[in-house]
């Protein structure tokens, strides 16, 4: 179904399409590229009927959890001491072509503006920045001294532009993408290592603990490193087809870009080093597509409530002939509202069902329902979106309910994903059991020659006739061949352990 | 001094430059331009050297400052019914050319991206956003169907770009910048302008509020409207030199994106309406040079509590020395920051009183002073920057203290910015009085034949005789042509009275 995804040419001002439809019930288990598809479109995460090819609108149901996801990072990231910064979007051509292995990674990504006003040429032309190093790192030789001044965090929440030729989709590849990206400079490889380690720990807590976003993180193989980088640690999960999405990804850049752009320090002893780099890019708005994958159900959304665009939602039954219940459900959204939290009320003139579907479908972590039954014995209904469960409770114990509630349904989210990501590796002992494992669903776990460039004729093969790609060695732990001890495609000794998978 | 803040052309690695001095005294009244540029310098508003021709590198002390304003800003918008939206950046060159006024206005400030890769050039052009009527009205008119669906209130933050040609000077006219954008639909002419009305009443509670930045709010003259709109409500403001400066604008759009983007709904009657846009732009970047200015001193920056980069900055007084001190100092930024305050303690090497120096200059607007005789006595010393008075106080008392201070100093400097705004206008009975007026400080206020393009002819000779611009009538109230009641320029009878002064 991801064809339908595809994003058409359309007229500017393009046709009118008939009302969406507002209950929805797909298996997303089963039918996962189709719930994924209708349910961007039922709950307006974004409209591809832009004509821009490749780009999207994201939506307020998007951009609202987007910008809590944005907060949880961005205050993680700046309790490690990283400071935020507004870079540029343009980079001249020659600092994107100042280090070498970067420029050609990325050049054939970039998009170019070259002209202004009515057609004139500009002296250089400027990147779209597709990434930042060419940008920081030259600053970060400025601001760089002594030893006094490192270690050097810095950040910013930015969105990137790359011209990606293979098909786009919404949320996971795109030519625009929001992300955060982090630049850092050392005094050691030691300390850059520290904070690559940090930047794991940092996906652990908000994208792990806090989204509900399980995943393993890897070390890349050499032939799949980012563009100027001595190594590439990433983050892999599932998607529920069972293929492989990467996400947030740390490098270790060492003193590529230091020799580059003259990052230079004066150490203890008054001698100038190279600074060391690591950086890292979480993508917002692709761990939002994990965040919507992970946890929705049959039913549509389902949002962790720290991150949910909106948190609870007031549906009064009656409540337009009852004067009371609207007064009462006004009060509790202004209470509500003050407290914290994001609330809203249905007041429109739909059905109570109707209402119920459709904040399900929009996946609402909490709803309160209160007609004039209720209003009488001062209590209302407590609906939870993670199990359906409803309860009435009193209205005096209301804000203690939402807290015990709200925290216990992001928990369960957690437990689910983290149930939905048990048993998802694999060992595959040769290459029959390799195809089986990764036609089905996660990672194969294999014994593999080397992850340093000798090793890449044998991912070659893998990629080849397999399809799948090698994730890269774990790093949480060390693991020592095992069975044969041998190379799952050339048979030869065995010097690491990989993960392998199909991946987006 | 402007031409100091020019950015130059600097090599990819530029020079080290020397270490920057902490003390900071400079006259703002009387040398503003040199004390603006110093102090974007001296706190580390923005690096103006990197290579890139207009554009800046926004460092911490800003974007902090900035991300709050975006937040009060944001919150405000939402309460009225705004819903946020991350729009392409990128726009086709058909979409900016279908509405003919805009296209002229815009098309020569265009960064235009033709190429990617290696050089491919792309089908068709690509406008770097100036602003996104261009690509939300396309949207509304697949969105907007019934009268049902208004009012549509949506909004981005974002950046623009600009290629301006003027000398650009930072946060106030630079070639990339930082903004809101609202774009909105509504049924009838009545609604869009009572949504222009609460932006500026927006501006009101925010701009003038929080940040404490006064303005009055003018209907510009039709030789001055954004180009596409029926009418442009923009709020003017003064630098301490008492030139004007403009912030948030605010735009009836009528139908003319309506028009060229097909934006149609039914009415309750079933028939077919245009629908009538409103926009609503203010330039975060630009704003926070008027709270720069306005609030600033002779030592440097002064930042209303709400929106300081940092709040509370706790100097341990021999702290070092005194584990105790230490320990106590920590424990309270640990409290300070859990109760939600932007706070840290500055236990570098340097003396106390270098300290003091270096952040009253950053602005900072509380200091907590703790030495081994306070901490015996249970007791803090602290610090307003507003007023520059020192208490000490019971530890015990100290959130209360800081809850009560911080709201005083807030108060104290909207209300030093009132006082600074009070008399910024005067009568101008001639030329002679308005040449005079205009060069001193603030706005002339004078009889005028017409804001309607036949009074174009005489505010062409106000520029080019006086250097100054009209700047529109009053809208908060009906003012009538007083003494002469002639125009000041052509002597015809005077049909409003207008605002002139000499703007950045």
């Amino acid at each position: 179904m991801w064809d339908k995804m595809k994003e058409e040419k359309k007229p500017v001002a393009a046709q009118k399409e008939p009302a969406q439809k507002i209950t929805f019930n797909i298996d997303k288990e089963k039918n996962f590229s189709e719930w994924f598809t209708e349910i961007i479109r039922a709950a307006e995460l974004a409209d591809l009927r832009n004509n821009i090819k490749g780009f999207i609108v994201f939506q307020p149901w998007s951009v609202l959890c987007m910008e809590a996801m944005y907060g949880y990072y961005e205050r993680d990231l700046q309790k490690r001491g990283h400071k935020p910064y507004w870079f540029p979007a343009l980079i001249p051509e020659k600092n994107l072509k100042q280090e070498s292995a970067h420029v050609e990674g990325f050049v054939p990504e970039v998009f170019w503006v070259t002209e202004t006003g009515a057609g004139e040429k500009l002296e250089e032309k400027y990147a779209l920045r597709p990434t930042s190093e060419t940008v920081f790192y030259p600053m970060f030789s400025i601001w760089i001294r002594s030893y006094k001044d490192l270690p050097f965090r810095t950040y910013q929440r930015a969105q990137v532009w790359r011209y990606e030729t293979k098909a786009t989709r919404p949320f996971l590849r795109s030519r625009e993408f929001y992300w955060i990206e982090t630049h850092n400079g050392f005094a050691t490889k030691e300390e850059a290592y520290q904070n690559v380690l940090g930047d794991m720990e940092t996906a652990e807590r908000v994208m792990h603990c806090i989204f509900g976003v399980p995943f393993l993180f890897f070390e890349r193989p050499q032939w799949d490193k980012f563009a100027g980088a001595d190594s590439t640690f990433a983050a892999d999960t599932i998607m529920p087809d069972g293929k492989i999405i990467q996400q947030p990804s740390t490098h270790m850049l060492g003193t590529h870009f230091a020799k580059a752009f003259n990052e230079k320090f004066t150490n203890e002893e008054g001698k100038e080093e190279l600074v060391y780099n690591t950086c890292y890019g979480p993508a917002i708005s692709r761990i939002f597509a994990s965040v919507v994958a992970f946890h929705g159900d049959n039913k549509g959304l389902r949002f962790p409530f720290e991150i949910a665009p909106l948190q609870i939602i007031i549906v009064p039954i009656a409540g337009h002939k009852n004067p009371e219940v609207k007064k009462t459900a006004e009060k509790l959204r202004n209470d509500l509202f003050d407290a914290g939290y994001r609330v809203e009320i249905d007041s429109s003139d739909k059905m109570p069902g109707e209402k119920f579907f459709f904040w399900e479908m929009k996946g609402v972590p909490l709803r309160l329902e209160l007609g004039p039954k209720e209003l009488e014995k001062k209590e209302i209904v407590l609906y939870r979106r993670d199990n359906g469960k409803k309860k009435t409770i009193k209205l005096s114990s209301l804000e203690k309910e939402i807290a015990v509630n709200s925290k216990e349904l992001s928990e369960n989210l957690k437990k689910q994903a983290d149930e939905t990501f048990k048993n998802i590796v694999h060992d595959a002992a040769d290459k029959k059991e390799l195809e089986k494992i990764v036609n089905c669903r996660g990672f194969a776990r294999a014994n593999f020659c080397s992850t340093e460039l000798d090793g890449a004729h044998c991912a070659e093969i893998v990629e080849k006739e397999i399809g799948a790609t090698v994730r890269g060695r774990r790093i949480d732990k060390q693991e020592q061949a095992f069975g044969s001890k041998k190379c799952i495609i050339c048979g030869k000794p065995a010097k690491v352990v990989v993960y392998i998978g199909k991946q987006y």
